[in-house]
């Protein structure tokens, strides 16, 4: 039921969901509950994870605790990350994100060079983090994708020589050419992390939210976007992070299947895998869609987090507060932040204007604030050095 | 008739043709030509070189002498850089260019990180030379310029971090926002020199060639090209490279007064002036134009150099050996290269392919070759140190 080797030499292909299903329903899901933490279940991970959303005499409570209970082997428990948008100009016409190419309202901003230096500075000084996740929109053509896979090639080398232990790059897809030119920037073993959310694995959703390939928009490129872990896979790096927005298809069984057998596909090739979950935020949108609940929302997380105990679910501050709470067990990563260009400084929070932002947050605490809460509450922080606990700094 | 600081106070405008030619009509050319060298003449700039280029009883020959002891008395009398195109992408579509976005023929190529350091550590070791120029094409979004200016900034720095004395960078009309994100690489004393050529000052011609701005064409903007080297000086940068593409505008007096006016005006503005006129080369063109002869090409190189002494004149590899030669006296920059990217080898001859040049030069000898040549015939050539007379380097 696992994969074997050959199946997952070559690149990802999308489960049929009626196989999955099939599988699925011969998972004695009280079985595979009661396993020791420590055993992989016979069953394909997205037959389980299929198996346990969808049975429910098995309450999301119950579902939660197994999954926390598994989570708990892991060390570090958690580690944190911050976003850091160098830019929102995109040549993507996503609807629901503020910051596709049409939407006119959106005050477009490019970091350089100081501005860089500087938000990492702050972010390593004042908020005490020594994670960062560098985010662009994605471009149409190759010589503006290139150019925007060195500048970002050189921030990510930026923040590891100044210390920073973790980096993660979110910047669309990624071909060979494009990699090259990023990778060229930083060694195979380290930390830096490539984020190509899926966003849904159904095509047609795909296709109605992020467009039609023909329009030259870079993201409607469905097929591009899914191999873009392999290709970065074969270039030799390691760390990768899928992920589904979740609201945007209605069938979340079917992204669940998607999201756990592209994580078992990328771990079968020996890659670190971190998964993302984000529910849709508001934004400057063109379309509304269902939200999903949050007792939903935590039994899929759960489902997930119980089959891949070894992937770390991201954790934003999309969420308010107290759902941060309630879901901080189900995650490995906690990345508080804010997705406007540039946005923080050294003495107050950060901004997160409407009219630059990719999107609102519910939570807008300085991240020095929700990490040292989160350790104050039992919960070692990675990449987290508390700067109110700690000799003061230069910057 | 020197322009009054009030006069320059603002952005370059074109001067009236024939208002110049209504001054120049009054100039004793004679009279000009027998003035010590260090003198400056009483009529404007530009109608000097007017009078000097049309007035016929002077030959050629003389008035390149008298334009060669005139420029003499700069120190150092040559100095040199070699040109290095970091890609051959570009939006434009100008008819004489082989890099023109529509020439589906042409092999497009971008340099990252290693391959701009390598080429670096080419030049420095083994070509011996001090000085570089980077190049790209132009782009139409603003994002892409940014991200371009952000790529050739990180160049500059790394050039003159790795011991170069002199940066050009010739990448297209520039923007406040555009030279802010180059800018904050380089320190405003340091010597990077801005290289945005007219090709032509005739906007009729301009247009023929360039296309129009309303096509998505930014080279079409005439205007914003126009003024860049305001926008940089407003910034407080001082070394500026106007120059015009000779064969393009039938009309060269016209050509040689604006060029020679906006030498003046950046002047008057506190600026350190080069001057380019390099003659049209064989490329992979939709439009061929008429080629200007040795003697007028002479003519007119000689008249700027006498009006603009303390303005280099920047000699190619465009020309011939033998055109160099007899040139030589005239010029204040000896550029010899390659405009193929990254063609620049340890132990050989740089590469000046068709399939991935902007156009082919005259003249594919080894840059050290070509300088210390010049060095041998008794002029030295600043930012050249011959590698086979200085010990052996670890590149």
């Amino acid at each position: 039921m696992t994969q074997s080797p050959e199946a997952v030499a070559g690149d990802f292909t999308l489960p049929e969901l009626e196989d999955v299903r099939r599988e699925a329903a011969k998972v004695d899901t009280h079985a595979v509950l009661a396993l020791p933490e420590s055993e992989e279940p016979a069953w394909s991970r997205e037959a389980m994870a299929l198996a346990l959303w969808e049975d429910r005499s098995i309450s999301t409570e119950e579902l939660k605790a197994a999954a926390e209970a598994r989570c708990a082997a892991r060390t570090p428990r958690l580690h944190t990350f911050v976003p850091l948008y160098t830019t929102n100009y995109c040549d993507s016409e996503c609807k629901m994100c503020s910051m596709r190419k049409g939407n006119l309202r959106l005050d477009r901003k490019f970091s350089g060079r100081k501005e860089i230096t500087a938000q990492l500075e702050i972010l390593y000084h004042h908020e005490g983090v020594r994670g960062v996740g560098f985010l662009t929109g994605e471009y149409e053509d190759k010589h503006t994708r290139l150019s925007s896979a060195f500048r970002i090639g050189w921030a990510i080398r930026t923040a590891l020589d100044m210390g920073y232990e973790r980096v993660y790059f979110n910047i669309g897809s990624m071909e060979p050419d494009e990699i090259d030119v990023l990778g060229e920037w930083i060694g195979h073993e380290e930390p830096v992390t490539m984020c190509v959310f899926q966003e849904s694995y159904d095509k047609e959703t795909y296709g109605r939210f992020m467009g039609q390939t023909s329009a030259q928009v870079p993201k409607a490129n469905f097929d591009r976007r899914v191999v873009s872990f392999d290709r970065w896979l074969d270039a030799g790096f390691r760390y990768v992070n899928p992920g589904v927005l979740v609201g945007l298809h209605d069938d979340l069984s079917a992204e669940i299947v998607s999201l756990v057998s592209h994580g078992a596909h990328l771990r079968a090739r020996g890659a670190v895998v971190d998964l993302s979950v984000p529910r849709m935020r508001p934004a400057m949108t063109s379309r509304d869609t269902t939200r999903v609940n949050d007792d939903d929302y935590l039994r899929m997380m759960s489902a997930v987090a119980f089959t891949c105990p070894e992937q770390r679910l991201v954790l934003t501050t999309r969420e308010p507060q107290e759902f941060q709470d309630v879901a901080m067990g189900l995650a490995g990563v906690i990345s508080p932040g804010s997705p406007d260009v540039a946005p923080y400084r050294p003495d107050s929070r950060a901004r997160n204007d409407e009219a630059s932002s990719q999107f609102l947050v519910a939570d807008l605490r300085r991240p020095r604030h929700i990490l040292s809460r989160i350790e104050a509450g039992g919960r070692p922080v990675e990449h987290f050095v508390d700067p109110s606990s700690s000799a003061p700094t230069a910057g």
